[in-house]
């Protein structure tokens, strides 16, 4: 577990309780890590930093685009025991003059391993782009005429920004760093959302740092309509009582050497600069063996398509994680906002663009908590029968621009994790020259619709202000090894059955159990017609009944891309195009979108992957779930979103022998 | 409010703060209602119960299957005020010798207002039919040689329950009251699940309390495997801290005169008998108005298809609430286990079999809770802006002989309701002679599947029992009166639309509005690849972008019925066929299964009632929701199963001119 920890709690309870981790706790930017999976500490940034420095290929135009933890292969990591020694590599992107270097650095070995020069791939944005890339846009003459032309002459308040877009966009991305740049000016409000400048895109070169190409379609002035969340008055609602949740006696969690054990549950985690938390070596203890659920499990992935064709706007399809991930995805957290005042807070490390690491407080909290509903319950002759829940949440935010996703996992008594993201922060905003929606929404079809309604591509969400329609589809990497590393996946497709007329009725549906031979049969689309379980079984270890011990993957609420599968943005998000994937193990294959996204013509990642259509019968597999929703903004999302959260689930199917949770305590 | 108040608060404070509430709360069972839409108090029962004393109709024989509020006019609620006299009925049925009369009475007039003899429908089954029945079905010579063909010589712990079964099956159910019995022996064990005495099928008369007809396919052993969920140990799990949810100066809620208030929420609560919690009058005050949302919410009705074409198994089609209601479909709640420590219970009310009323007590709570995440946040130059929220949970349990279902409405702070079920409870088990699978569960198709496995419909949950597959289907009638009475039905239908290769992409989508002109129109399917968005819009009123306020039905993990539509079962059960149906306000539309969906041939429900495919635009409407799920179960469902959830949401589609929780104070 990463840094610091920091609690709400009083000081002394927690310095009593957890005394014998204090040295971990207190030298967290020195200690050496503790375990294989442990994130980069403090001095192994500084380690990799001096290596590379030291291997005399750095200069001046040299940068740090990403320094990740190379995790040791999975069988070292399960053979690892306390006490043994631990291997420690770093993999490093390096980006100097649109030239992209992978380097691999032994950090116990403070020695550099590979260095190999990549070609056609593009380094994420660094924080230094954004800035440089928005200055020299802003101040080109032609964006200054252009802005002249819309009234605007005070620079100060204007703030511009290069955005990438795909290889199948810019052909010229072969061999060059080309970017999409907009501007607002956020005049009388803090930040810039809601304030967009329309109609003008400046194409630049982020190498020669060159705008090449301005296009003005002509001015729309930017909306005024109010946008400051950050001083909304804070309103009691009438009635409000104090509601108080205390763990006088400290959080019923523990944390060993950076494992979080909590009451049957086992798990560890890291915090990623790439993916936010990773979650590995979930294991459950039935009370004679410690099992094994999850070895990893972790965010892949965002797929963030807006649907606007205008100047400025069909350029907006982020692939969020593999785009921008340079300076770390997760932002802190509010305490007693953000979490409740049990929770306890973990801090993160993330590397600059120099590859120097700089301390994040907060960026995850652990916490427990209670709906207060029962974990069963049964009533019958007088009699109920019912055990109170609890709850293990692990938070952390992600932040990538102006959304902000919330990440839950969610550990449950009875052996499932709830995986919940709850999207919130600030939607993307046109500004437009009608002051509000001037047509009949209430209409009976397509034909009817004014194809020039400025809000074609949205709703107003204020006054000059149309949010636009997109989705947002995650993409979770879930390498299950349920009792061990060799599993197979079974589709139970649920088929009706026609019965004889003896029976009084038509039909029934049966359960016909598949099992996916190769990932091109574990391609799962939903569809409620023709329903399936997703149950990922190991058949080497059979319960008491004879079934192969099992865990499921159940859906939320769910959609699949729209976007055309010949589309280019859509062939770099392809993940989006099933709901479940399942692959073969396979150390590299860690990003659903491939690990450089942007100038990807669809030749990594999942999509990619699995056009081999290898076997993954009774091996090492890894589950994909896309969480995906199409996001129609209303009002209410304005001017920041109420969290709407959306989740799947992972639960046991003929893993425990019976009801985990049938001996749970009869106080909460 | 149905009533007295209860707490596990320190009885004190609630005396002080409710000091105002207490004779309403001390008297309870005598008290006059306050409302019209008061669920019926104990006097009104009384009176009910003389009224049809005096009529001079009512014999020995003359059972009161049902006696529920007949709810005023609409307009008529809508124009009550404080101090206007009340209006008062209630709608009865009753069974004499299998022949139904139904009933209504003027309560405060103390008046028959009519009589009407009803041919062809059957009631609910009473208490005593299971329990005289049972009784029959036990004794009869032919059982009882077939219990000693298996050995059961000692009847003492045999209980016989018989079960209806529709008119599709049994055409001579016109006319007679014809049910299907069978037996389990709970020797050894307080209840009667998981000891299922199979291959006997016993068909009774209720009426001539003759049994007709007893088959026998020959005996297979009652299982013996554990099922004393009752008494499960109560196992601290390790490390486990006290977590205490306090409120120390009482609820955050308030009641009076039966309303509930809520920070900006207002709404009335009656326990029904059949459908369990009504909501009524669902109101937001949003500082200036108090704005209609919901007129009424509830369950409307269960339809519980199971999957397995043997004898005693076909005939388990059960429609939930409509057939087993009488006596009440809500049981209790037990304090601190299905609600938390902070909650407030109510009683409810319902009639015996002769139209008594009795005491429930905890049949609903309702108490505050915080989840611990935000109501919304951002972060943003080095500044986290977010708010805590908390919710408000109304929470019952349905008791259906083996299956609890907890029915939640969580009234959020930012205008949405979510309405959850969890399903908890003994799942419905069939005794095989196999002790455990013997099959390889992993196979590629159903070719390989055999044909005798004991689990082909199900899977062992316990040596020698199977958990048989089934579905759940649950349909929630919602009177949304958004912004008033007159409403349409618009769905936002997401297409794909082909952009111009100027736009270096190849597709968006696009959302196409579309109104439903009548039923047929609003008959939605999910599917993924023809997503649409479900907005009930007022269009008579805008909000201040010009759009129609409204409020969307949001559903969430979903399943469509896999029957053949042609099978009896599935046109009695027909609702389950969507997932969204429309229909217009009629007062006598209430159960989407109709009023008697035992004998019903299809032809009172939705699917009924639709085929007229009246209009829906600009007028008073109702939506119907179907919560559904498929039920394969697993080894943890046994011996009692972990609660699981489904939900979906209500919520705010450009009702509010902005977001609703912007300005929630900084403290939880």
């Amino acid at each position: 577990m990463e840094g610091k920890l920091k609690t709400d709690r009083c000081r002394t309870q927690i310095l009593f309780l957890w005394s014998f981790l204090a040295p971990a706790v207190a030298l967290a930017q020195t200690q050496a890590p503790a375990h294989p999976l442990d994130a980069l500490k403090t001095q192994e940034y500084w380690t990799v930093y001096e290596v590379l420095q030291g291997t005399g290929r750095i200069d001046k135009d040299t940068y740090t685009a990403s320094v990740l933890l190379h995790e040791p292969a999975k069988d070292k990591v399960l053979a690892w025991k306390d006490g043994d020694p631990i291997q420690r590599e770093a993999d490093v992107i390096l980006l100097r003059k649109g030239h992209v270097t992978e380097a691999r650095i032994d950090i116990a070995g403070r020695k550099l391993e590979s260095w190999q020069e990549r070609k056609g791939v593009q380094a994420p944005i660094l924080e230094s782009e954004f800035k440089d890339l928005g200055e020299l846009v802003k101040n080109d003459p032609r964006v200054v005429d252009a802005l002249a032309k819309r009234g605007i002459k005070d620079l100060t308040t204007v703030e511009c920004v290069p955005l990438p877009f795909g290889y199948f966009a810019i052909p010229e991305l072969e061999g060059h760093r080309i970017m999409y740049g907009g501007c607002a000016d956020h005049r009388g409000a803090y930040l810039t959302w809601g304030r967009s400048i329309e109609g003008l895109l400046v194409k630049v070169d982020a190498v020669e740092k060159k705008v090449l190409d301005v296009t003005d379609e002509g001015p729309v002035p930017v909306p005024t309509s109010p946008i400051n969340f950050q001083e909304a008055a804070s309103i009691p609602r009438p009635g409000t009582t104090p509601l108080a949740v205390t763990q006088p006696l400290g959080p019923g969690f523990q944390l060993a050497g950076g494992e979080v054990r909590w009451q049957n549950w086992r798990f560890r985690v890291r915090l990623d600069p790439r993916v936010g938390p990773v979650i590995n070596l979930v294991r459950f203890d039935d009370g004679t063996n410690l099992r094994s659920i999850l070895y990893e499990g972790s965010l892949s992935e965002l797929f963030v398509p807006y649907m606007d064709p205008a100047a400025g706007w069909a350029t907006r399809i982020f692939i969020d994680a593999g785009e921008f991930f340079q300076g770390g995805v997760l932002r802190p957290l509010r305490e007693v906002a953000d979490c409740p005042a049990n929770a306890t807070y973990f801090d993160g490390l993330v590397p600059d663009e120099h590859g120097i690491p700089v301390l994040r407080s907060r960026e995850a909290c652990l916490y427990e908590f209670s709906s207060g509903a029962p974990a069963w319950r049964h009533f019958e002759k007088e009699e109920i029968s019912s055990r109170p829940s609890r709850t293990l949440v692990l938070r952390s935010a992600a932040v990538i621009g102006n959304y902000d996703y919330l990440l839950d996992w969610r550990f449950e008594q009875d052996g499932s994790i709830h995986v919940a993201v709850g999207a919130t922060g600030i939607i993307e905003t046109k500004g437009v020259t009608a002051k509000k929606a001037n047509h009949d929404h209430a209409m009976s079809g397509a034909s009817e619709v004014s194809e020039a309604a400025p809000d074609e591509f949205g709703h107003f969400v204020a006054e000059n202000t149309v949010g636009v329609n997109h989705d947002h589809f995650l993409s979770f990497r879930l390498d299950l090894d349920v009792d061990g590393q060799n599993n197979s996946f079974i589709a139970h497709r649920l088929k009706q059955r026609q019965l004889p007329a003896s029976t009084h009725r038509k039909s029934i549906w049966v359960a016909e159990p598949f099992r996916a031979r190769t990932e091109r049969d574990a391609m799962m689309d939903i569809h409620l017609e023709r329903p399936a379980m997703w149950v990922f079984e190991n058949p080497n270890v059979r319960g008491p009944l004879g079934y192969a011990t099992g865990y499921e993957i159940m859906p939320g609420h769910a959609a699949a891309s729209l976007l055309d599968p010949e589309d280019g943005a859509q062939r770099v998000g392809a993940f989006s195009s099933h709901q479940l994937w399942v692959t073969p193990y396979r150390a590299d294959e860690l990003y659903a979108a491939g690990v450089y996204p942007t100038a990807s013509k669809g030749d990594d990642g999942l999509a990619a992957w699995t056009k081999a259509n290898r076997p993954i019968e009774n091996t090492d597999i890894v589950a994909w779930y896309t969480l995906g929703f199409h996001h129609m903004p209303r009002a209410e999302d304005w001017p920041v979103m109420p969290v709407m959260w959306h989740e799947f689930v992972i639960r046991p199917f003929n893993f425990f022998p019976q009801n985990p949770v049938l001996t749970l305590p009869n106080a909460p």
